[in-house]
């Protein structure tokens, strides 16, 4: 009764949310602190105090039907836009404007609209694994087809030579992730610089636009002073879609931004789309006072010291055990070889001891699992001994 | 360059949302006070003062990490859930749980959620002009097809022996939208009750299920003790799709829900797409902060006798300019009959006087023009005086 293509999507609903539920299914029975739940990338770090000053200001000061009223673009309020783009300026020394930028319900809703801006039925998305599985949604939600690149399991760059090899005259887009989910790893400048020249040269060949969309919710979150390039200034057609779920904790208030440079092609038709997109797909606008707070919060910061703490802690940990991992330069997240080349098996069995971990194949990479460490640094210390107990299992 | 689909969207980007931004700019060079904007149904009554209470509360009170993050399902706060089914429950009657209900970013995301859960290629949806534009996009986010029922321009009640003839074994849903937007008119129970016999009839002779949609954010606008019934008790495979943004003055925070009843076919299965499809659509969940802001404020009221002043100021006027309208029992439209047939035409002259309308064509209704009149009293009142001038051009 419900729709083909949803059929198998609630089949094969999101491992990481059924995790997630199963996390809190189990914290009722053994209780929260028993249950070490690595599985959702949902910070625990709260929103600075900047935050809820914000909020505290707002309501006292502006107008009621301003602060919670449609914006008079589908884009966002063209103040808030303003100080984005100027922030952006300041910090990567790019020259947008606020007509540029376009507030979005979340990184997922920019992608969204991104996608829904560009794609025809049967154009290809190239993605790089491992991915957030969701990619595959979004383009399939306009019918494209996600092309994978297959894991280069040695460092987590992206093979570039298959991706070479796999742009097509149909590649419309490429979505890249750095600092990434679930690998933590930064896309190196010299990857950006190669990864740029290849596209450059296949838009040539084709005589097509390829563009290349940038996800970076994680863009703050980095280690060791590991730089994150700003990709617009490597290939002009480049769209960023950001978020403020990890950067300012507020996963839950679905607000974020794209990036559409006046470099990118046909910039100003998709800017247009854009706004058209925002409205048709339902999101209409950002919510209007989470916009408001974040222009407020520009120069906020997460605390980068508490990942940090986290990840050397389980990173070290899990070593200890004898779990072969890279070591992360951002986001929070590590990706751990799985003992067993099911990686499911693998899953099930940590389950077992309340430990709570994705699969690799939810990422297209089977044979490893991803651990969000955006938990407690308790939970972290507290699950190293299961992390122990589960090892001698294998080793 | 932009996806083929868009194209033509952005051409015909909603009259609506060009309106309101024209109205900005003529703000601009005339002074907000004398630019007459019946565009938008942006409402000028501000959130009940319990609004700015519950959001100082909440942020006093709440833990950070949970007020803002990821709600553990995507269709939103297990609490939020309940608390919205036990007020339907006492208002209507009705036998909802939480597990029923899915929070949405609005309307218009619900709606969106609804329909992918729903619809195949070229099933069709039908919908009575006049009626939102945006229903044509929504249904074409999912490649469905629009069903148009003409307008009865007698009273605006739905042509239910065109709606009777114009089902087919492809029809899955049918969108209804009482108090309607633009007409004001609200559906009498007897309307409901033949609609509901029509559909059962239908389905059982195609062997289908056929979804009754409800769009209601108009529900708490009626004046003059009109009863807006409630649907699912007129028909099992009824959904309602609810909004915030009227009844509480929030429409720029996305804040809604759906009403999946245990009544509707294959419910579980339902809910189960409502939620993968509220997740990859990109909304995730409905943000979160809003979604703690409604349950603290389900017994609030606008102020209805605001918009019910308007509402006599402005079709009195009109009247006695020598315009046509039928007297709305809800929303905060009027469907006034242009003077000439060509409304765009009229909504061009009205122009002249700073009088921004919205042609009818934009509700599959040409012929007429619609104003929004929730604007200040003070709008009403000095617009007046130019709408004689614009009537003294046809009359």
């Amino acid at each position: 009764m419900i729709a083909e293509k949803m059929k198998n999507m609630v089949a094969n609903s999101s491992a990481i949310r059924a995790m997630f539920e199963e996390g809190n299914r189990l914290a009722k029975i053994y209780g929260a602190e028993n249950v070490y739940d690595f599985s959702l990338g949902n910070p625990n770090v709260p929103a600075p105090e900047a935050v809820k000053k914000a909020i505290a200001k707002l309501i006292e000061e502006e107008d009621p039907v301003a602060l919670h009223g449609y914006t008079n673009s589908n884009c966002g309020y063209a103040d808030v836009r303003e100080a984005v783009a100027s922030s952006l300026n300041e910090r990567f020394g790019t020259r947008f404007e606020g007509k540029n930028i376009v507030m979005t319900v979340g990184a997922a809703g920019g992608l969204n609209v991104i996608l829904k801006s560009l794609i025809n039925p049967k154009d290809e998305v190239i993605a790089f694994a491992p991915y957030f599985g969701e990619y595959r949604s979004y383009t399939d939600n306009y019918d494209g087809v996600l092309v994978e690149i297959s894991p280069n399991t040695a460092d987590f760059q992206p093979k570039l030579d298959e991706f070479e090899q796999k742009i097509t005259p149909k590649t419309k887009a490429v979505i890249v992730n750095t600092p990434n989910n679930p690998t933590g790893v930064v896309y190196s400048e010299e990857t950006i610089q190669k990864m740029a020249a290849i596209l450059e040269a296949k838009q040539k060949e084709y005589g097509t636009d390829i563009f290349l969309i940038s996800d970076e919710p994680y863009r703050e979150l980095v280690y060791d002073g590991a730089e994150v390039p700003y990709l617009t200034k490597y290939y002009d057609n480049t769209i960023v879609g950001y978020s403020y779920s990890k950067s300012l904790s507020l996963p839950g208030e679905r607000i974020g931004y794209l990036v559409i440079p006046d470099e990118a092609a046909d910039s100003e038709q998709l800017l247009a789309a854009a706004n058209v997109a925002t409205r048709i797909l339902g999101f209409v606008n950002a919510p209007t006072l989470q916009q408001k707070i974040v222009a407020k919060c520009l120069n906020e910061k997460t605390d980068v010291s508490y990942y940090n703490r986290n990840r050397e802690a389980l990173y070290q940990g899990l070593k200890e055990c004898g779990f072969e991992c890279i070591k992360p330069e951002g986001a929070f997240y590590l990706f751990v070889k799985s003992p067993t080349a099911d990686e499911k098996e693998f899953c099930a069995a940590a389950k077992k001891y309340n430990l709570l971990i994705v699969p690799g194949s939810s990422f297209a990479c089977p044979g490893y699992v991803r651990l969000a460490y955006c938990v407690s640094y308790e939970t972290i210390i507290n699950s190293l001994p299961k992390f122990r107990e589960l090892a001698k299992e294998y080793f």
